[in-house]
């Protein structure tokens, strides 16, 4: 038994995932990565589905997104504090585990904060594939922090887009982002209005942070044909978009019970019409009929995504160095013995202290 | 920023945890444990509480376990698989997190397979105190799998057990239990029946592991004036008392809502009387009232045990060796900038390849 090792668990921390990414290449891990999710999607009724578990305080929240295929089983830890960047945190970190339904063990233990910002961007660029006009190519990113580049990345590999048109309340993030994406290729505008930034965008993404309602578009902001892409309102009481776009839009959700307390759908009655992504996917519902509809995917990140995304790291890991292996299990020589296991060590170190 | 280390979350591993405990001294570190669970049981209604989430499969469950304080975050992974032991498995593995509400940010991660069998054992003692005779000295001890040393070692430790009486259907478990106990003073008895065992027991703690009913006392075993310690009843289906025991027993639980699922009391009527322990702790209600009364700790385990444990964990860590630091986290130079860290990775990296 102890030559297989059971207590070992890979654990990929955040310089190895960087690695592993850069190594994959930043283009081509958004493309695997969007391959996983879209797989997932597709096999939607196989998971074991939960909305996420929320413990919210005045500064902000920390949940555990865990969901099952019944082969694995995976789950998030996430926060979202507005105020960390005061004191030099993050916004949002995140780790997650992969386990083994069969034996309950632990596969994969990794760093979630970059992961989760490259499987929300290749989420919303796979949803885009079926919702946006497909001659796009001019994408308003609206809210220019930690996930906009992220987002700009996954629509320009896979969807093509080549022009991008930015805005943030804070230009210095504007700038930040312009300076980060260029050598790409993309053609980039720093708007100096919400306004100005769609102006002929044929794709609006969306990602603010602050916990609150704003309205960052407005009814008449949202011209025939548009997709939009709402990544930032995902959580009680945080919306970006006005009541009258949802109530002009054809709206796309990941799994409409999370989404109704969640998404910009909140501010909508709890029966107002939405289509399940995956259904669009599996070609049971369509997803744009028309030039002139206006797409609407309300995106608020869902535990199947960050399932794929582990499985995707894990599938990564097969031949590379880009992990430590990390003692995190008991592994008596008798499984039942595990108060054993302490006094054989109690020996151990007691020849450690006479040697 | 960069010089608090902001990415690094200590993390103990089995083996440290095994030398942290062993250099603190098990009982020592039972009873320091114990002051913990104590502790946050008397300021019970701080506490933010909600039954485990489970995943249940043929083969077993896999469970988060959070809970809050308001100031700190903790959650436990823990499965139970019984058929591990099959392929040399631990039925039971855990792992755990604290978390600083303020931020969201880990402040530790811990190995929480031997944690848990610590806690589980320092909890019932806690309660024994409460709930058993004074004049206690012997304790029963029916199922000797992983947890039965433990218990030992915790009512030794915490209410000066002397005696015990070893039964396990698998008598090498019980020759296990009974040679690993050896040389601490204790009187020990290894039985041939779970009738033999109950006999002049003031405590008989049960602590089986099938997932399935199982009737490990009948009403006949239990006499005026025993504390019974009901440990492995711990989940939907799983029991291991007669009804009949119930119905003539004071029961004592830790959070109703989730005993009433998973405990003995399953078998019960869902408005059966049962007591909050804490409200026993903090004088609130009676405990035990007389001599002859049987008191029953329907025991399933809960988060606010596990959130005392990696308290207590995190506590110990000042100034110990006993742990490392894992890159868990992203921390970027500027927190808004996560795509900007991946790019300063590549520059590395680029450097690295050259060099």
């Amino acid at each position: 038994m102890a030559t297989e090792n059971l207590n070992l668990v890979p654990f990929v921390s955040v310089e190895n995932m960087m690695d592993l990414v850069l190594e994959t290449g930043i283009d081509h891990s958004l493309a695997e990565l969007a391959q996983y999710i879209e797989e997932d999607f597709l096999r939607w009724e196989n998971f074991d589905k939960t909305p996420r578990v929320a413990s919210h305080s005045a500064e902000g929240v920390i949940e555990l997104m865990p969901t099952s295929d019944g082969r694995l089983y995976g789950f998030k830890y996430v926060n979202g504090h507005p105020k960390n960047t005061r004191s030099g945190r993050q916004t949002v970190t995140a780790f997650g585990v992969l386990a083994e339904v069969e034996s309950g063990y632990p596969l994969l233990l990794s760093e979630m904060t970059i992961l989760t910002a490259l499987r929300t961007a290749a989420t919303s660029a796979v949803a885009a594939r079926y919702l946006a006009r497909p001659d796009s190519t001019t994408m308003a990113l609206i809210g220019n922090g930690a996930q906009s580049e992220f987002q700009a990345r996954a629509f320009k590999a896979l969807l093509g887009i080549d022009t991008l048109r930015l805005y943030d309340l804070d230009p210095s993030a504007t700038e930040r982002c312009r300076r980060n994406l260029s050598g790409l290729g993309l053609d980039i505008m720093a708007c100096g209005s919400p306004e100005e930034a769609v102006e002929g965008a044929d794709i609006i993404t969306t990602a603010t942070a602050d916990k609150q309602c704003a309205t960052i578009l407005t009814d008449n902001m949202v011209g025939p044909g548009v997709h939009i892409n709402a990544v930032g309102g995902d959580c009680p009481g945080k919306t970006e978009l006005h009541r009258d776009i949802l109530l002009r839009s054809d709206i796309f959700v990941e799994y409409p019970p999370q989404t109704r307390i969640e998404g910009e759908i909140q501010q909508l009655a709890v029966d107002h019409p939405v289509t399940e992504l995956w259904r669009v996917m599996s070609g049971e519902l369509e997803g744009r009929r028309s030039e002139a509809q206006i797409t609407l995917f309300d995106s608020v990140g869902f535990a199947t995504e960050d399932f794929s995304a582990l499985r995707y790291v894990r599938d990564k890991l097969a031949g590379s160095r880009h992990f430590i292996e990390l003692d995190l299990l008991a592994d008596p020589d008798e499984p039942r013995d595990l108060y054993g296991m302490l006094l054989r060590r109690q020996v151990v170190l007691d020849h450690q202290h006479t040697a």
